[in-house]
């Protein structure tokens, strides 16, 4: 799949259309007009349907949307339709509650192992996942086919790790550590700046009053 | 302070000038031109210019910035000059990691206390936060002042307890559950989608294959 000139703004609206879509098939609603749509979205109904048409449109003039259909095709249109073998890096608290949260297993993405540089951590459990010391990533991602490493350490040390992951062929990385990682252009990184969310909040409290 | 006609495009790139100056004070750079400044955060030195123009400026021609007052004038404009009294509603493991996570109590975001309607976790204490009760809520923050609720609970009930809060007076929330709150104009809602943001990865992956 190639959609190369598809902005960052519509791809990123994507996966809410995916959530919304899935609450209303969990409420088996099965079709939908894009203006009822755009009520509980938020986004206007002509937002919606040129959002929709630089993927090939979905919606029946008069019918509205198939909310099962649309949801399937959306899903996979973000790559939903394949797993992702995944490994965590840094089993603290955010490296667990990563682990421990089964959606993300449900959408594909399936955890693996967990890795820290703490012995103490080293062998211990989080759900059926043992955490391995870090010593032996490369090895692991070699052996296992791993598609995506989920970066939970600390900055300092960050791209030293980010550096090796991309030697041994990981292909994606979901960063929480608070730095702009270096890359080569085929490996993808999308981070998470808890930080730079929260510092938005007090601007936006601040600006408020 | 109201600077109501900024963009929120600005506004997300203003905490990460933050960051990077930041990391620059900690390597004891006193002053950087705009053209170095561009190199190391990535936007170009007319979009340097031009966002911080929209505070009043802060570079002197043929000197460039001067790092520390430029950090802490972006710090004010973050709102980071005071301190927010906040709460984390559920005790689970993203609720744990952010308590933990001492950069938020260094920038001034003051963890109170820990909520969870789980009886096994009430009264259990994560750092030096005890965990509470889930309906001792509006008591809390009616009593202690607080500013800001961080929501680290399932999407269910999650509008329930939102209203709660905002009866009760909460200004911000930092909003983790994976749903569009309903909140009043004068409540600020920031919100961190960790799934919209794997998909979005996804996404890529294959865009990229």
């Amino acid at each position: 799949m190639s959609n190369r000139n598809i902005s960052m703004a519509v791809i990123r609206r994507l996966p809410k259309y995916h959530r919304y879509l899935g609450d209303l098939l969990d409420k088996d609603i099965q079709r939908i007009s894009s203006k009822e749509l755009s009520d509980i979205i938020g986004f206007t109904a002509s937002q919606i349907r040129q959002d929709l048409n630089n993927f090939g449109g979905f919606g029946q003039q008069g019918y509205g949307y198939n909310v099962e259909e649309l949801y399937n095709e959306i899903g996979k249109i973000l790559g939903l339709s394949r797993t992702y073998n995944s490994i965590i890096i840094g089993a603290g608290n955010l490296g667990q509650a990563i682990a421990n949260y089964a959606g993300f297993t449900k959408a594909g993405f399936k955890i693996k192992a967990l890795f820290d540089a703490n012995p103490r951590m080293i062998g211990l459990k989080i759900r059926d996942f043992e955490i391995l010391d870090s010593e032996s990533i490369e090895e692991f991602v070699s052996e296992n086919n791993i598609d995506i490493a989920i970066l939970c350490i600390p900055k300092n040390g960050a791209q030293d790790v980010v550096d090796r992951l991309v030697k041994v062929g990981i292909k994606g990385i979901w960063n929480f550590a608070p730095l702009d990682l270096e890359v080569p252009k085929d490996v993808i990184v999308e981070n998470v700046n808890l930080t730079e969310s929260l510092f938005t909040l007090s601007y936006l409290m601040n600006e408020n009053e």
